[in-house]
């Protein structure tokens, strides 16, 4: 396939989890890749002056309930992990080390990942914790914990950060279709109408 | 009808605007009615300590583009107004003031209220302009402006905002079915879910 579509995330987003189960078979159903492209928000807030969503009075609170809601409509496991948000370089540093060799391997780790924070309840901003999460994915864990401290692989995640707020992304998950964006999962049915039209 | 679902929604609100279009439909096909509530979200920012939507980097962006998309795809005519986000008082008030007799009424001046503001590009933040859009409508021009200026009707909105508030109400649209709250336009698939199936 190609012509991908590019999908947004961060780590640390549980909307952004429900929205990686479901990416790939959407953009399928229309002959396209997915481009995965992990983003941290904390570096986005800072352009944005924005709070993490579940630290916002009234809006936390309606988040977290929404959170659940929607993993539940979907059918997808999810739980509130005890530690959260949280910092999400550890993960994304071990993402683009990987996406650098095996792109379609780097998005089965980032799905191993996902599942161990927002299921398992792993603090994969430990670095350690990642690493754990690498070596049972198959990935040798002294090449993992390399990674997360070479200062290339933490260039180039800036560099990845970089070039996505300068697209505009400013949340997670964020999808762009042919330069054509859209936030958010509940943007799903729209992509799925623009894949298919061409847009409107 | 009985059991009605609760519209809340804020005059300056692209989304509100939307919502407003669709949310009577909606119920009406679970044979319920809505309660159509006007918040100012103004006041919901300082507690939230949040800014309008238009003014956050990259989000606002993204929020001008999305308004027109999303209007596009639901066919419902708007323009971005030329002074946006505006204090949206004025039209509250009017609307308060009518719903104590005539609650029916009330919402088509607040549909008509919504047309003059993001079709016709009229800023009924001014006390003037919601006057000459409830005249057009057929009421009495002095009469609303009293009612503009009257104390009762001013704590009248600053009682129904405090209420929202205290139930969690932070945007618009925000609507509460039989105590589960749903954020956004794009939860209205969800709201005819929970409406047809009584949760999940």
């Amino acid at each position: 396939m190609s012509n991908p579509i590019t999908f947004y995330f961060d780590f640390s987003s549980p909307y952004g989890y429900l929205a990686s189960l479901k990416i790939d078979a959407l953009a399928a159903r229309h002959g396209r890749d997915v481009n995965w492209r992990p983003v941290l928000l904390g570096a986005v807030m800072k352009i944005t002056g924005t709070a993490p969503l579940p630290n916002i009075p009234l809006k936390g609170d309606y988040a977290r309930r929404d959170f659940l809601r929607s993993a539940r409509l979907h059918g997808i496991d999810f739980r509130l992990p005890s530690v959260f948000p949280i910092a999400s370089q550890a993960p994304a540093r071990a993402f683009y080390w990987l996406d650098q060799t095996d792109p379609a391997r780097a998005r089965q780790l980032a799905a191993a990942l996902y599942r161990a924070y927002f299921v398992d309840d792993v603090n994969i901003s430990n670095p350690e914790d990642t690493v754990a999460v690498g070596a049972a994915f198959g990935l040798d864990a002294d090449a993992v914990r390399a990674a997360l401290n070479d200062t290339a692989v933490k260039d180039m995640v800036k560099g990845e950060v970089d070039a996505a707020i300068k697209l505009g992304v400013f949340g997670s998950p964020y999808v762009i279709v042919d330069g054509e964006p859209f936030w958010g999962m509940d943007r799903f049915d729209q992509i799925d109408q623009w894949l298919q039209t061409g847009g409107w």
